[in-house]
Formats: C-alpha cells, sequence, structure tokens
C-alpha cells in the first residue's frame, strides 16, 4: 500500500484508531516506510462518518473531500465548492435530503480528518500487526497468492493447467476480514430455525451440529439441539460465524425471528476467538440428520458449496445459488452466463464453489452471455451420451453369467434408478463396491485372478467390471444448473435459454432476476418494470415486465417457478420449487427474486425488502409443474397470497422508482398506476390458471 | 443449351412435340446446330408420363432412366435394377404405392423416349420458333439479361450500383414461360370474387377494371363490373392471366368458387393472345374502386408490387407476401430474413418487388437469420428519427407570419395525422402543393420570389419551404415490415423478435409460417409440430410446436394474429388482421399458415389444404388487439369455429406425417394421439380467453 508513496509523501488512512492505537494495529514494515519515508500520515474515519451522516457504508464522497483538502492540487475553498455543486447536479433527482447527506459528508470529512504524528522510532519497527496466516493448499500459496498481491506476472506459464481447469474452494483461504462488524451468536435466545444461515451471501454464518460427547474448546458454546425426534439428546447446536469472511451486512441480524434477537453486531476486532472456532467447527464432520431438506431448517445443516464469494455485502443472489448448492451441489454441473454470477463466481484467482469431504462439488464453467443456455445444454447432452454409453456397459456385465449376486443386484437396481440423483448414487456406491470386492468366478476371488502374474484377468466378467469401473464417476445423475441474471435470461441470452427449454432435455435453468443489468452497471433489461428508473431507462421504463415465467409455461413441458427469499415461508415455497425443478425429468426455469444495490436500498435489510416485494403483489410466487398436469391435476399452483402491502409504498421505497417521482412527477404518476394495474391485470390471470 | 454438344452427341429434349412438330418448334440455331454436329437427337414427355403414372410434376426418375437408356454408362439392364432398387430404398417409409409409381415411371421412360431424324437441311435453317422479345428497361437488356445467359462475367464493375442498390420491377421482363398448362377464364360463369387473383402466388391471375369507354382489341373480352352502387355501369371487369409470368400450379382453378368453374387449365402455347391481352391490360390504369379493401374483392384492385417471383409452383407463402403489398406497398419498407422470401424476393439479377405507376413501392432488403428483427427496428428507429425533424420543419414553416393560408392548413392537418398511413400522405401531398404554389409574400408569388436574378428567395416562408420540400419523401407515414419463416422467427432470429416486439415501436413482423426450415432443405423449428417428420426429426418431432403467439401475447402491447388463407372466410379474417395489425400504433406479429412443397402435398391443391388444417382445428385463427383492452374490451378475438374435419385424417394426407406411420407405426399413434390432445387443449386455452 506504501509502496509508491515519495519522500515526504503524503499517506491518508481511513481507520477507526486513534493516533495512540496506530503503533498497534500498523505492521512494521508499514511503520519503517513511514518513518523512513518522512511521510505526513492522516487517518480519517470515513465508515464511522458516514454512518453519523446517514450515508450508510458509502464513503466515496468523504474520501473525496479529505483528498482534495490534502492534495490542494486547486485551493480547498473552490473544490468544497465544486464538489458540492457536483452533489447537487449527481442527487437532485433523488431528493433533497440526498443532496444535503452528501454537503455534510464533504463538511464532516474536513472536520474528521486528523494528522498522525509518525514516531521516529518507527524507522527501526519491529513489532506491530500481523497478517493472518492460514494453513493453505500449495497452489493457494504457490499461484494464488502472488497473483493476490499484484505479482501474477512473476507466475511462470507452467504454473497454470493447460486445459484451464481451476482448483475450486480457494476462498477460504483469503481470509478477507473486510467486515467492520460482524454478527455474534447469542445462544440464550436462538430457536435453532437457520434462516441466518439461509439468508447469508457469503456461507460466512453456519448451523453446526456435533455429536454430544465431542471434546470441544470452552469457547465454543452450544446448546441441544432439537432435530427430529429420533436425534433428540444426540447432538450440540451452534450458530457459528467466520468473523474473517464475513462482509457485515447484517442480513443474518436482520432476518433472525427469534422473539428476541440471536444476533447482534460487534465490531470484527472483537471476535478473534470466533475465527478460532470456526476452524475448529469446519474440522467437524458434517452430520446428516433426519431434518428434510424441504424445511429450510433441514437445507442449512447441508454444506454450502458456494462460499466466501466476492460478491457484494448483501447480495440478493448469492443466497440462491449457495442453497442450491447445497441440495444439489456434490452432483452439480453449472453453465454460468456472463454477469454477476460469473464474476463472483469465478473471480480469478480463487473460485468460491468448494467441494465436500468425500471431494465432489459442483463442476462450474462461465460462458459467454448469449450461448450460455446452450453452453449447459452441450454439457448435459455430453453427460446423456455418456451415462447412456455406461448403462451399456452395466448391462453388458449383469449379462456374464458369473457375475457375483451383489454386482446383478446392485447393477440391476442401478439400471432401474440411473435417472435418480440419491438413488442412482446409493446404487452406483453398491455396484462399485460390488465390482471392486470380486466376481464369482467359478469360486476364485477376484483380486486374486484380476492381477494374476501381473496380468489382469481377462474372463468376461472381469473386463466388464473395470470397463464400469472406469466410467464410476457417471453412476451418479448429474444435476446440470444453467445460472445468469435477467440480462442474460431475458435479453441476449433469451434465443438460447427458449431453444434450450424447448428441447425438453433435463437441464435446470435459475435466473437470478435483479430486474436490471447488474455487473455491467444498471441498464434497463427487458425484465425492468415499468416506471424503473434505470441506464437507458433515465426517465422511467415505459413497457412492462417480460413475463419470461409465462413464455417459458406456454411449452407445457417446462417446469416454471417464481421464488423469493425474504420470509420463512417464502423459503419453504422456495424450497419445493428447487427440489421439484430439480427431480422434473425435463427443462425447468426457476426465476428468482434479487434485490441489488443498483435498486438504491439499504442492502442490509435487502431480506425486508424481498418479504415486501412479495407482500405488495410486486413479485408472485408460483409453480407450474408439467408433472402434475401428466397426472391430470392443475399444474399452475398461485403460492403468494393476495397483496396485504401496498404496490406504490414499495416502490416508493427504492431509489430506482422514488428518484422517478422526483425527477419527473408527472411521467411517474401515470407509469407507476400502469405499473399497479399491470400487477393487478398479471394477478388476475394468474388465479385464472390456478382456478382460483 | 446446345453449345457443349459434341460431334456425333446424344440430345435429349423433354417435349410434347411430335417429330413433325419439332421443325416449327425448336429455333434456327438449334436445329443448325444439331445438323451441323450430327447429333443423336432424342425426346421423351416426361411430363406427361409422370402425368401418366400419377407423379403429379415430378420428372426426375423419367429423365433419369432416360439417361441411363441412352447414355448407357453401364448396361441398361444393370441401371434398371440400381434405379428400381433406389428407389424402393428411398420411398419405402412412403408407401408401396409411391415405390410402384417410381417404378412405372422407369419403364414408362424407355417406352415413352423416341428418336427424332435429324433432317439434313437444318444445316441451314433459318425459321423456326423465335425467342419473345420483351420491350424491357436498358437495365433489363445490359445488364440483367447477360447475367441471366450466364454471361455475367463480362458485365465491367461500372455496370453496378456502388451502394448495392438495384432497380426493381424487374421480373416481369423475364417471361419465363414454365407453365405446361395456363387458366383461361370463362367470363360467363365468373362471379367477380377476384379470389383466383387473391390466391396467385405469381400475381398471373388479376381482375382487371376499364371505364366502359374504353378502346380495346376485340380478344379483350370483358363483364359488366360489379361494384359498388354508385359505380354501376360504369366499368367493365375482366380476369386476365399473363400466360409467360405463370406457372401453371393450378390454385386459381381449385380456389375458383364459381358455381360452375370460371377457369380452367389449358396448353400454355394456345394461349398466345392471352400475353397479348395482358399487355393491353397493363397498359391501362389502375382504376380505384369503392369496394372496400378489407374485402378480397376490394383488395384484388390493387396492383400487387410483388409480381412473378422465382418461388415454387403453388407457394403458400408468396400470396400473403403479395397482399401485404397491395395493402401498404406503395409507402412500405421490408427487412426480409434469410430464407425462402430472401431468396424468391431478391432473386438476383431480377427483383419481383416493383412500383406502381407514381413510382412508389417496397423498398427491400435482406439481412442475416440472426438479426432481421433487429435490421427492420433500425428502418423504423431511422424513418421516425427522420419524420421527427421533418414535424419540426414544418412547425418551422407554420410559424411564419406570411406562409399562405393553403400552407398553414396542410401543414397543420399534416401534423395532426403524420402518423396515419392514409392520411398523412392525402394532406403531405396537399403540403408539397401548397408550398410549390407560393407562398403569400406580402402578395409576390412565391416562383417569381423563389427565382430573382437565377437566385432563390431567402425568406424565412421560402427556406422553411424549401426545407420541407427536400423531405417530403417523408411526409407519407412508411409502413415497417418484418418478413421472414419459421427458422427465422421461432428459432434462430427468435431473440430478435422478442426483443423488438417488446419495445412497442411501430413495426410489423408477418412470420411465413411453414412448420420446417424450408430453403435450408427441411430442417425441423420449434414451429413443427409434434409427430411430424423432418431433417433433424427423423423419427417424428417429438416435442410440441412453440406457441409463439402466446409467447408474444403475453406483452400485453403487442397486436398478434394468427392467420390463413383457403377459404373467403379466412381470408376475410387475415384482411381484418392485416388492415388492425398496420393501424396498430406499436409492434405486430402476424402469423400466416403456408403449406409447403416440404410437407408432402400436391400443392395445386395447397388452398384446399389450409382449408382442411383450419377446419381440423391444427391451425387456429386469432387475433389478440390490445387497442380494445384499452377500451375495456376483451383484447382476443378467436376467429376460427370449432373444428368440423378430422385432424388425424388432415395430417395423414401430408407426407411429413404419413410417412412416420409407415415407418414407425407405434411410435406415430403415440405422437399423433399426443398433437392431437395438445391442439384440443390449446383450443381450451384460447376458448377460455376469448371468454367463450
Amino acid at each position: 500500500m506504501i509502496g509508491d508513496l515519495k519522500e515526504g509523501g503524503t499517506f491518508l488512512l481511513n481507520a477507526h484508531w486513534t493516533a495512540e492505537q496506530m503503533n498497534e494495529m500498523l505492521p512494521a514494515e508499514m511503520k519503517k516506510a513511514l518513518a523512513v519515508k518522512k511521510a505526513k500520515f492522516y487517518a480519517i474515519d470515513a465508515i464511522g462518518i458516514a454512518a453519523k451522516v446517514g450515508m450508510g457504508n458509502r464513503t466515496n464522497t468523504i474520501m473525496q473531500a479529505a483528498f482534495f483538502k490534502l492534495a490542494q492540487v486547486i485551493p480547498y475553498e473552490a473544490a468544497d465548492e465544486y464538489m458540492k455543486a457536483a452533489a447537487k447536479k449527481s442527487y437532485a433527482k433523488k431528493g433533497d435530503a440526498v443532496v444535503k447527506k452528501n454537503w455534510d459528508a464533504i463538511d464532516a470529512a474536513i472536520d474528521g480528518l486528523f494528522e498522525i504524528p509518525v514516531p521516529a522510532e518507527w524507522a527501526n519497527a519491529t513489532s506491530g500487526a500481523v497478517a493472518a496466516e492460514v494453513p493453505a493448499t500449495e497452489h493457494f500459496n504457490t499461484v494464488i497468492k502472488p497473483i493476490l498481491a499484484h505479482n501474477g506476472d512473476s507466475l511462470p506459464v507452467s504454473a497454470f493447467n493447460p486445459a484451464g481447469i481451476v482448483p475450486v474452494g480457494t476462498t477460504k483461504f483469503e481470509k478477507r476480514g473486510t467486515a467492520v462488524n460482524v454478527p455474534v451468536w447469542i445462544p440464550e435466545n436462538c430457536i435453532q430455525c437457520n434462516t441466518c444461515s439461509l439468508v447469508c451471501p457469503h456461507a460466512a454464518i453456519r448451523p453446526i451440529l456435533i455429536a454430544n460427547e465431542t471434546e470441544k474448546p470452552a469457547a465454543f458454546i452450544t446448546k441441544d439441539a432439537n432435530l427430529t425426534p429420533a436425534e433428540k439428546g444426540k447432538y450440540q447446536f451452534r450458530i457459528q460465524v467466520s468473523p474473517l469472511d464475513c462482509t457485515g451486512c447484517g442480513s443474518c441480524v436482520e432476518s433472525c425471528i427469534a422473539k428476541v434477537k440471536a444476533l447482534e453486531l460487534k465490531p470484527l476486532e472483537t471476535q478473534a476467538v470466533e475465527a478460532t472456532n470456526w476452524d475448529f467447527a469446519m474440522a467437524q464432520p458434517v452430520v446428516k440428520t433426519g431434518v428434510s431438506t424441504t424445511l429450510v431448517k433441514g437445507s442449512q445443516f447441508l454444506q454450502p458449496l458456494f462460499e466466501f464469494s466476492g460478491a457484494c455485502a448483501g447480495c440478493g443472489e448469492t443466497p440462491y445459488v449457495k442453497l442450491v448448492t447445497q441440495l444439489f451441489g456434490d452432483r452439480m454441473m453449472i453453465a454460468n452466463a456472463t454477469g454477476c454470477s460469473s464474476i463472483y463466481g469465478g473471480s480469478a484467482p480463487t473460485c468460491p464453489y468448494t467441494v465436500n469431504a468425500e471431494g465432489h462439488g459442483p463442476a462450474w464453467a462461465n460462458s459467454l452471455f448469449e450461448d450460455n443456455a446452450e453452453f449447459g445444454f452441450g454439457m448435459n447432452l455430453a453427460i446423456t451420451q455418456r451415462r447412456a454409453k455406461l448403462a451399456e456397459k452395466v448391462k453388458a456385465l449383469l449379462a456374464v453369467e458369473w457375475a457375483s449376486a451383489e454386482i446383478k443386484e446392485a447393477g440391476q437396481a442401478w439400471l432401474d434408478n440411473m435417472d435418480d440423483g440419491k438413488l442412482s448414487k446409493e446404487y452406483g456406491d453398491k455396484l462399485v463396491a460390488a465390482c471392486k470386492d470380486g466376481i464369482d468366478l467359478s469360486g476364485t476371488p477376484y483380486e486374486a485372478e484380476w492381477i494374476k502374474n501381473g496380468k489382469k484377468c481377462t474372463c468376461d466378467a472381469c473386463v466388464a467390471a473395470e470397463a464400469v469401473l472406469a466410467d464410476a464417476d457417471l453412476l451418479t445423475k448429474k444435476s446440470v444448473w444453467i445460472f445468469g441474471g435477467d440480462g442474460w435470461a431475458y435479453d441476449i441470452g433469451y434465443g438460447g435459454v427458449d431453444h434450450v427449454l424447448a428441447q425438453g432435455q433435463d437441464v435446470n435453468v435459475l435466473v437470478l432476476d435483479t430486474e436490471v443489468y447488474s455487473n455491467t452497471g444498471g441498464q434497463s433489461s427487458k425484465s425492468t418494470p415499468t416506471g424503473s428508473v434505470a441506464r437507458f431507462a433515465a426517465a422511467g421504463k415505459r413497457t412492462k415486465k417480460k413475463d419470461l415465467g409465462m413464455m417459458a409455461m406456454s411449452y407445457g413441458y417446462v417446469y416454471v417457478a417464481s421464488v423469493a427469499l425474504g420470509t420463512p415461508a417464502n423459503a419453504a415455497q422456495l424450497l419445493k420449487a428447487l427440489h421439484e425443478a430439480e427431480a422434473y425429468k425435463g427443462p425447468s426455469l426457476v426465476i428468482a427474486y434479487a434485490p441489488c444495490i443498483n435498486h438504491g436500498i439499504n442492502m442490509t435489510k435487502s431480506q425486508a425488502e424481498i418479504k415486501k416485494a412479495v407482500e405488495a403483489g410486486y413479485w408472485p410466487l408460483y409453480r407450474y409443474n408439467p408433472a402434475l398436469a401428466e397426472e391430470g391435476k392443475n399444474p399452475f399452483t398461485l403460492d403468494s397470497k393476495d397483496p396485504t402491502g401496498s404496490y406504490r409504498d414499495f416502490i416508493l421505497g427504492e431509489t430506482r422508482y422514488a428518484s422517478l417521482q422526483k425527477q419527473f412527477p408527472d411521467v411517474a404518476e401515470g407509469l407507476f398506476a400502469k405499473a399497479e394495474e399491470d400487477a393487478a391485470v398479471r394477478l388476475g390471470n394468474y388465479k385464472k390458471m390456478a382456478d382460483k
């Protein structure tokens, strides 16, 4: 950070530490450099100031003011005038209050800026803050670390896999510690609902189960786990936070439904013990409880295979991604469209997708904006073909008269259930064991025959068994998922989404719908609703939100669900939808409502915002299950209730709408009324479909 | 044709002429060459033989047999065996009857092949058939003719327009004379319904009106025109065929709804007089009658601005294209997707799109398969912007105090109606006339002031008027159309179609739906229905036809119609839809059912096939007009009646379905039942939407 500082240069640090604390909080190297370079050293508590003037965690205006004050590139009086004029121009449409906050921030920045004397003895400093040392893989230490330190150019080509394959599960070694405040668990208040874990965008808070008899550190406080009757008294429960992986969004605290909140935010530096507790928790085996994974509670005892991504604090998308990996991640393949999900999903050099103790986790790859559905379709095509060939091999093995009874039983059971996610794994594992155990070769043990004089047995059964074992990775039915945002699914990649859904193959499409191009900068997509302000729709979008679900439902054989988090009830519908979509032997489309910083909301309350969206009739919840039609039932179920909240109040709570009212009140009135009416018409159509 | 024949070579002609007739029917040059080259000259009436053995107009098998008989590349007995085996292999799935027909054709070919003695005096022949000389444009004579004669390489680069612009209306000079038989009008039977003209794929049969007092050739027989009461006794009516532009499909004869048919097919060579009558008819001014253009009859008195294209005889697509040009062609811009319509629409070197007497006709251009909707959207964007600027110019002109009363009146009327196709032209013409007439420049006539001492008047009014006149081509509201087939609209270009429809702009999309990729060779598209055989769906398509209309209707602000020809009642619905679509100030989608040779039907009866499709509930007719919703009415109208025909009978009448039954009877049964059920479900949904 200080490498480029010149002799006598000025160094400004955003920190809430006092001059006295600096000696302890700065690394020795930094203190040395400051002293040797005779730096002018300033500090400012920008985060504290932002919170005080009501700007949440937005520090850019404050740091800008501090820069102009210190750099004096122009007289500060002029800079002050320019910055305030610019703030007025930028934020006038968002209201006078926002302008005032920015002005206040500028003034407060100057008041809060203070110089820190650099003691001469720092030139010989040997003590101070030490970087967290995380035991990591060789790949992390030799390849990722240099890249993170901006020394990637020093790596030889041979450090990389020529096929572009990257080891997964490496974000856990970063331990970024970016949060100011992190959640702290209050065991006595906790009702063990696991909602905090469900909504966490970064998988940094998890329910932990350990067997009662497990030895544990004193600080690792637990309570009796409330699971199924059969599991009563067997396990201890704990909510474990990883303070150094948490981004401090506060979503878990906000979403806690305990009578008295079972989580509170506390400064990161007070939570060192929890980092140790986290390491202990991660070293414990994952307990498979009998609590159903169709319940929020049960789903959260499953290991997330997507963790600590680089998504924004409070991201509305990642809780969905994480949940899908909890349910199906151990046998998942993901084709990811360009967009936020491809950035936080593949933020080189680290990878947030990871594996479980068996080494199983999602295989992930990103393709272009315009062909991702096709990309995932191709994955499925390849797997389907290869598994069909494997089935032929299994049949050939079963046809050998002297193959063992175990092989014949497991093989037939596998053939009968090869397209079932759970059973294909169960019988596949049995078949592998049976093949390895031996083949009834007229009573001769398999292993002995197989390697006879250094040669493999060439009998039909052994050759056939070997062929099956060579493809053992295909025994478990794969769960193919196609991820992307609304810019992809509604716009640029829609031709492909439609084409792939139409093919009738068993792929699952998850749309992370932020109603706007998020990663590319907030442009309007066909998902953007009427009256919403976005780039290319600066005066409010005039056309209504495309009904992607309705279009997919017109095929009749596509599973479609519109889902949202926000409340345990919504989550229950979401879990139902994900399980149904995955189980359906045809194409599925799940459209998930995801709040985004582009909406102009407080991301700490993004879950509350989803709740409001559903209650206001802004975001409907439904499921269309073609399997029901085959049983002669109505395939369409409207899961959300009649609106109980005000549509208008909901949208005016988000800057993307409120700013239109401020800037173009006449236009806004018309568009908002239209949006409200369109929502009512849409609900009417859904009710008709649901025969309600 | 005979240029490459070697000395003593064999020349085979497919003609129904006798040896004696050859002297008269062959050009002198050809006779000379045959004699000089000492050719062995054979003839065969392949068309007659094909008709006799029941192969319609398919002559390939017959000509192939004749080739092997004459060329003797292998002993003919062996060739006979191979050809019959190949026919069996190719057509077994289409049924024994088809195989037998092919075998019969091979035998009949050999029986029908005869040698024609070449008289020695042909070496000095000076008389014989003479090529039709058509008075054409210089461009046709100097550029197109050499290309048609395969001498395009001899043309200099300067013969072509550097912007790629090609003169239109040039197919009329080709006079290909490809029909064997052409329709002949029987005045006494004719009820003047104009259906023959409506269904003609090549605009080669048209109703002609001439004023009663018009002098006409004796052979130009007419009858009193039955128009509106006000026009009684004023005009003579005639159905005029262009024998040399007709392809002889017979669609007009089949579609004639007179009690006793008012058309019959007769050999082309008997109809020389009609070619002369055609020229006379074309030289007459087009009469604007009071018969509404929303009626089949009235629509056909409008001049087709798309004529004599290279489409297949009996093409199901071109009658729709032609009809749209009759209704809106004089102010139309067309973006054409790749596919049949881009081939017959832009079959270099000639162009079937043409202009009326005023020089107005469609501007046409072809873009890629994947971006044609966007291409047309861009045309509309450009025109919309340019017309908005023109409106500013008109306003500036009206603001000049001394602009004439005529200018002010016409200009204001134009501004008030600039987005109305008819009125914008009417007031635009008036405005142009008023500008040209002069501006009230303190009593000074405009023309005199304008050119004073060789200089233009520089007063505000004159300058403003000149600016308006410079953009006079934009005064008439343009009708922007986007054409393409189902391969484009349902598949490759669907992403764009959807995106363009969603934008809410005033463009009209016409889908020529053959339910299969036609021009590229019969591949399955998402429009191909369940159970239909196509390339990539050789064992019957498994998924159902995509409901493109339903998907577009989900927007609520897109005009959508499903239309078909086939009967006057269907045509009335089609005309209603086209008028509504064009008038709607937003995006429109018209999906037209078009039989195709790929369906395996007798193309002479393609209109009867459409009729059956509608009656069987195979192709629904409906209109969704958002303008009705704005009036608080149900926007959806189901125009087709409950099915009166059998769905199964209909599909089994087409080889694309029947061949599946032959080849995979078990699969066929299941798929056909599913297709029938799907159609019933679809109809049920439409009825629900129509509140029926």
